[in-house]
């Protein structure tokens, strides 16, 4: 089959034939149909310091982890699952069995490893997949779009921390993961929407998926000011953080009202400098999020998903075969487009 | 001014003149521009067995509770409050210091008295509020609309009592509360809401607000298989009991999924049969809802509303004059009406 | 080895050589130094109406689940554990993948059995039982007493339900998860434990464990009277259901405060008339508690018995050789134990 | 009467004779028995950046607000007050009325006053209180106990801000309020209770109310590893910050699980560093914690203190008379008290 492996610590990627995955007991083939870029993959094509750091010791392999595809070899105990079966992947393969797992909390699991980072990725025409972290999709969903489902899942879980019906909320970073979790708050019966990032193309997606304010910080002059004034002076009832910049971070505690809700998803840089004090005065919850519920997130997805309350089909903005990938990631680098799916 | 007495320990209701009530320091005078008709006001009406004990004592007095009007006197000490206001009443009169106000409690106050049953109403052309009692309206909001305020506070305290996007919902009981609740889980983004009831009018208000699924009771033979085989065998997410009898509550629990919600608002004639040990074997979460949360309650209706979430328009189907208010009564005792308004 | 079978459709027991069992992969062979007499097994020895249904296909089998024992062979895939690891059983095997159990909610798993019920038992000199079932020990507690803790499981379940640190409880039913359920209150800083029960010598352990007031229900005069004024005449703000009559959920609810929480983990011979109008206007929250939440709950029933806050030895009323198992038996239906271990 | 003003922009405070306060109608004249010094007081008495910032504006004034009194008048409007009744003080002279006050959330209401920095306070023989700050106190305890129950309060706030009972805790920050939480958790059956200072008096108070383990950090190595390996090398359940230092926040976070509850009080004199990306990737969740919850926390520190769970007797190291009180704040400023109370 072909693969795409990461092969040199450098910027870049090679395209090898390699041998289809023979599959354990616990495993399923899957045939990618489709499998899609995330930030993720950028660092490790970039092969920037995180990278480097992350999975210095693991190259070569085959990267990518977003994807859907179709089940043609089930293991002797894949609980149900059958050949033809579509399926999408949960990234964090957990062991099941440490502290975590056992309290449902898997997506902090303490032995977690991560599909096409610690092991060989989607970025492929086929993959071996455990089967617990084969999530079994509505067949009415094209693959394209179910390839998604994880960037949605990661909005899904940040956005139900906690309630947003009736509530107004600021949405920092309009990547995909932000974009999403626009159209979720609209799906959910959110009043106001504010979503805040500094490029016109993705500002133009936020809108397009519900959003009722935007706030472009490239132009505006007085951000905390705007924010205020859009929540009656009182600030937002629920601030999602999705750019990962300690700017984003504290302009969303600046403009979150007393008691509010901070679902911080975005991974930073480095350590910065927060106002902790008003953290404390303001009676702020803030909540680290990471991953996907296992799999009550992937539940809600799949039910808001099916039920139309949310529509992928317009994050899709380029489509590529797999030996095109490359410009797949140029498209990404120079900022064009939004979610990038690559049909093996 | 004009006013609907309860002058009777018998049906029926007595239009007299009477004086503007005066205030008190803390209260407002407030000039009735519309108020409804609930089914507490039923009750009242007909003098069935409930009235009978609950305010023989109280007559001859001034019935209503559900209104909207305009503050046209304020007492000394009303916080802000001012003449041209546009107000709704939060029914129950807390004492804003025992036990339960004082720990976020105040709608099931020790020594709550309710407007209308324990204190004069709105069924007049003025009526004295509390300050504390006058939920300040948006003022685009019509009062004919505004008045319906009440009984959707009633529904967004149940639905919102846990989770709803991305649930499967049943709500048995179809009447105005019944099909707020219906249109505040279609705005909030619950994957599948089933609507039981056996009045077809009622059901076609609950599909008119977004009823994914209507079940007539007077019709369908096997109601528990319906709603089974609309939730893929395993039973509703969350159910939500505004019909006050005992077919819904047992049907309600025999639908809800292991691990589900029910959260319990109708008042039942009398004690009744239930299998709890089917609630500890499902590990059901039940809750007892009474009013609305002060103000939690109002100030999401007020954003869902003034954001255009939730239209109660819809809901008011037969509007009267203060001295056709029997007219009102009538049509609902006929079942030909959903929320019937009256402008004083 | 020798094994307590249930083979007989009446009363009784029968004791008999067999085979020890053959372990599979994901199973460890346990030898069991330790196991005890539980309400269940009760009904399977009596062959009541609920054992006849519930398990008239299994006989003739090996009964018993409370157990504390000694690993002596692993499976292939056991994640860790070593022979010499002491272990006590989890009863619930839940099937680790249906929608309960990717949820968090494995203890009302879809597919669940119930070991000594569904599978062959405890009351043996070995058990085979899936890894994940075997639930890790810590070697300073006794194994009469380490099989203690699936009853203090259900007890730790429910006490933790929600708050208990200030509060005011009733306990209903001083059987041995009542018990526990007392000393649990206590180490965890409840303001006053009520225990209710009819037998003197519950009472005594309830006493012994903590309870602040004593309602003997077979002396007593006015119950709710009595609770009422130990409760300020507000009612208790949390309630424990753990008799399983309606007598004591009825009177639990009438002495339970408005805004109250009741845990009911009572199994209820047949549906019983319950004031639901009652629950309503209390704004009560109410939940069903079944087993033990896999694995929070022994995270804190292990954390709360290694730091000492609970001590199960005064439990253990009686110790029987497994060839006596019937003396235990008859202490029981006696009432004159409380915990009845069996050392195989 | 004599009352302790702070009458100059400088370090120092004045005693100076003044008139007795008069109440209005919702007021309650109480005569102070017992009022103890804060660190606020401090501040104020240093006249540090903070009070030059804060109270610039309102000097002269009389500073102080924890106390504990008898009520020798009351106002027209004061709600079932009596003469004779103990007081203490809920210091957060909250409106009642605005969006927070009015949700449950006084405690961080939108205009609240301070007593004692926006109002007249407690370093008096004689203060005017609004009724609904006068918290009625069992008058069992002595009023120089009674007088602790406001810093009792915070650390109520804190711990009970999530679950206790079972857990292991880090407390860093052994001033009154550390030792307070050191006796709550204790009472309420935390596994392990790890005191972190780096005074050796104040980890003695640690030791004395419970504290499992001390860690002195003027004297500790590896403050982390020592952290690390009382907690089986996973961190802590729950975190709770009540020193304001940037390095207790710091390794209070790096030393708490995966998953695992922070909860901080402490308020800190600058921005400083953190690591926001460490609490995304464990999924931490944190709270600021203002002030105490009105009125629950107030509800649930007297059910404890009234049932003996927690004893603050031993939290006071020295009375003086309110002609001493520069005495008080010189055993303070040295370091050789822990709660000073003043007896006027």
């Amino acid at each position: 089959m072909k693969a795409v492996w990461k092969t040199q610590p450098e910027e870049g990627l090679e395209i090898r034939e390699t041998q289809v995955p023979k599959i354990k007991e616990d495993q399923v083939l899957v045939k990618v149909k489709a499998t899609s870029i995330c930030g993720t993959d950028m660092h490790i094509y970039k092969w920037d310091e995180w990278a480097q750091k992350r999975i210095g010791k693991n190259i070569p392999y085959i990267f990518g982890h977003e994807m859907s595809g179709e089940i043609v070899e089930v293991g002797k105990n894949t609980n149900g699952l059958v050949m033809g079966d579509h399926v999408s992947a949960e990234t964090h393969i957990s062991c099941g069995y440490c502290f975590q797992c056992r309290t449902g909390n898997e997506h902090i699991c303490e032995n977690v490893k991560i599909l096409g980072v610690d092991t060989n990725g989607t970025f492929a025409e086929y993959v071996a997949l455990p089967y617990r972290n084969a999530w079994k999709n509505d067949k009415k969903i094209p693959h394209w779009v179910a390839t998604a489902q994880e960037p949605l899942g990661n909005a899904v879980h940040t956005v139900f921390d906690g309630e947003i019906a009736g509530k107004t909320v600021t949405i920092f970073g309009m990547g995909p993961i932000g974009v999403c979790a626009v159209g979720l708050c609209k799906a959910a019966g959110a009043a106001k929407i504010i979503a805040i990032d500094r490029h016109e193309l993705r500002l133009k997606f936020a809108k397009d998926f519900g959003a009722d304010v935007i706030v472009d910080t490239s132009k505006e002059k007085d951000v905390k000011k705007t924010i205020m004034s859009e929540t009656d002076g009182r600030g937002a009832d629920v601030f999602l953080e999705m750019a990962g910049t300690s700017e984003a971070f504290n302009m969303g505690i600046q403009t979150l009202r007393a008691g509010g809700r901070a679902s911080i998803l975005g991974v930073f840089p480095k350590p910065f400098e927060v106002d902790m004090t008003q953290i404390v005065f303001k009676g702020i919850k803030l909540s680290g999020i990471n991953g996907r519920k296992m799999f009550d997130t992937w539940y809600t997805a799949k039910s808001l998903l099916s039920s139309g309350k949310i529509d992928l089909k317009k994050l899709v903005t380029h489509k590529f075969k797999l030996t095109d990938i490359e410009k797949g990631f140029e498209t990404l680098i120079k900022r064009e487009g939004m979610k990038v799916v690559i049909e093996p």
